[in-house]
């Protein structure tokens, strides 16, 4: 028995857009809605059943819907919700399945990562400086940095272990790949900074799960004075489906207490955290289920603080939320902290250890979400095996 | 007289390409050289007489062009280059005024600024730590970070001033309110990295003029420890013209001597740098004229290191220099130089005084080459005035 069936099963995939490639239909690529293992042409059922806008649906990619803005994702996302009570009525609608791939479903405009959960800043500022604690600024602002909008990737794509300085004339493969498991938030609508917190879920299209694979070493000898590079510019693998805002109504919870109280621009009803349960497996193993529900920084204060200085929101803009770390051992999303820093090694259930990753291990990050029913819903998964 | 009239006549520019909008020609856009005071339309031009790549052209912005490649860079740059011998003959393609002007001239993929002259960083480092130095990691690897594509915007466009968090508590538009004269280099073809350094220059079409206006408190701020990130994603302006590598044969110079020698991959006949002298003007008077000659890391050292892990070059990548800074006062490039982190005061010649930017002041980066034939030739300027 593989180790992944001894995980238990997982809810279904709650209503998500994502787009494929190779299914033959008109267009380079489609706008699907994938339920269970099928995709179901959402820009032909838009077409052939009086469903909404179905021009942006029938696009080969997210990007015009995400430029369409709030209203319309609404009706998309209604509409569609009628659809999938019945999924015997989408038969028609169904691609083959020979040859059709996921693949990247919006174009990245820019992607921006922040560092919003404080469990992870107290242990990232413990490891790079033995004892270091997370500096002023952080509880005052959520710290970010701009990312490499070039190298997003859609789960499955494998990743190449970049080459790059580890150290002073020392060139080579990475030794300390690590993954980080984090939530994507992609933003829509067009507007010019800054969006006020109450406005700024109105341009949170949805939720994706990431990966934000990073070089340690790199990124430790590059990062002085101006922040990590290339030791995270080699492949950021998002889920290929994305999640709507409004699917994930029952996952709102209250943000953790604040000391000091951010600024006036921070606070507001919209500064609310998503109870979202992320678990990280390597090889199929279960190696830790960071919490989201705790992030210090919520989606909202993302949106606002980002586009404070003037910044606008473009259609296609991705911020991720950081690495997610739960108080425990086994809630932490990082190899970084998992072995914290690389002293502690871990062993896998094939008897192999690990410091950080092997080539071929594959990393898998998956997420629920629980609905406003009561039940739970799953996000889509996101995937990459290591190779040479 | 004004300040401006003191200054001495300018060169030529050199063989250039733009875009403007408003031309009541086909297109959102054209594609132009700009001639004296005139636009060229070079797509109607290339199809009328039987130019190359008449459909790059003839594209309301550069991107076709960039994504198409040295080769095709080369014939058009040639093309125009005999058409430009004669301007006469260019009178039916020249475009009316009113209503035409300058629009960023390509999509910005990703947008990397650098930190590659030696006297900016030893400068920046002893303002941010007093008597501090440069890290040693400065000198192994051209430093850099990614700042929003979604925030460069074209020479003319105003640059309103930033509101941010200057410090604790503390919420406001930008007191420091910076300039950074630097080189921009725009990026095309596609290519899956890493590129070897001898190839770097087939992906570099051209140069522009680059402001990456800097709000110092807010930068000062945030940046613990990911580095800048609002404090730069504001404005980012470049010049309209984009001056193909091509014209630039005459500029080449050797680099500066390195202590310790870099590693082999940013080492070879390629690495060569370019001798533009920059000047920088606030209200019409020169401030300082930064020379680019002595950058410390040369364009095809940031192309091969910003691919070495694995990064793609996309058309419409733009690579900042970063700040140009000479050893004298006045060949310093930002005011964070010029006023050592605003501790001293400057005076324009109206008698009015300076530590940063105020509201209204215009800024005018301009820069020159020299020509194989012994002449010099103008860059495109880029301009902006700072508004409330």
């Amino acid at each position: 028995m593989s180790a992944a069936a001894l995980l238990p099963p997982e809810p279904p995939l709650g209503t998500a857009l994502g787009v494929v490639a190779g299914s033959g239909r008109p267009g380079p690529s489609r706008i699907v809605v994938p339920v269970g293992s099928a995709y179901v042409d959402v820009g032909t059922l838009a077409a052939a059943q009086g469903g909404p806008h179905p021009a942006l649906l029938g696009e080969p990619t997210l990007d015009g819907l995400l430029a369409a803005g709030r209203p319309a994702w609404r009706e998309v996302w209604e509409w569609l919700g009628d659809w999938l009570v019945d999924p015997e009525r989408l038969a028609p609608y169904v691609l083959p399945q020979a040859g059709v791939v996921p693949v990247l479903p919006f174009t990245v405009a820019d992607y921006t990562d922040f560092y919003a959960c404080e469990q992870h800043a107290a242990n990232a500022s413990a490891i790079a400086r033995a004892g270091g604690t997370v500096s002023e600024n952080w509880y005052h602002l959520p710290v970010g940095y701009h990312g490499r909008a070039g190298t997003v990737q859609v789960s499955g794509t494998p990743v190449v272990r970049p080459h790059g300085q580890r150290g002073r004339g020392d060139l080579g493969p990475t030794k300390a790949l690590d993954l980080e498991a984090e939530l994507g938030f992609v933003l829509g609508g067009r507007r010019t900074g800054p969006v006020p917190i109450e406005e700024a879920l109105d341009h949170v299209f949805g939720v994706v799960l990431l990966n934000d694979w990073s070089a340690r070493d790199v990124q430790a000898w590059e990062s002085r004075p101006l922040g990590p590079h290339l030791g995270k510019s080699f492949a950021t693998s998002i889920s290929a489906w994305v999640t709507p805002l409004d699917e994930l109504a029952g996952a709102w919870v209250d943000p953790p207490a604040r000391d000091p109280q951010p600024l006036p621009y921070l606070l507001g009803k919209a500064d609310r955290g998503l109870d979202l349960t992320l678990e990280v497996r390597i090889n199929g193993e279960r190696i830790s289920t960071p919490p989201a529900a705790d992030l210090y920084w919520t989606p909202a204060q993302l949106v606002a603080h980002l586009t404070s200085g003037g910044a606008p929101v473009r259609p296609g803009d991705l911020l991720g939320s950081g690495t997610v770390s739960g108080p425990r051992r086994d809630q932490r999303g990082c190899l970084l902290e998992f072995t914290w820093g690389g002293r502690d090694e871990f062993a896998l259930a094939d008897g192999t250890t690990r410091h950080y990753l092997n080539d071929g291990d594959e990393v898998s990050i998956v997420g629920t979400a629980p609905r406003l029913d009561g039940g739970r819903i799953s996000l889509g998964e996101v995937r990459g095996t290591v190779t040479p």
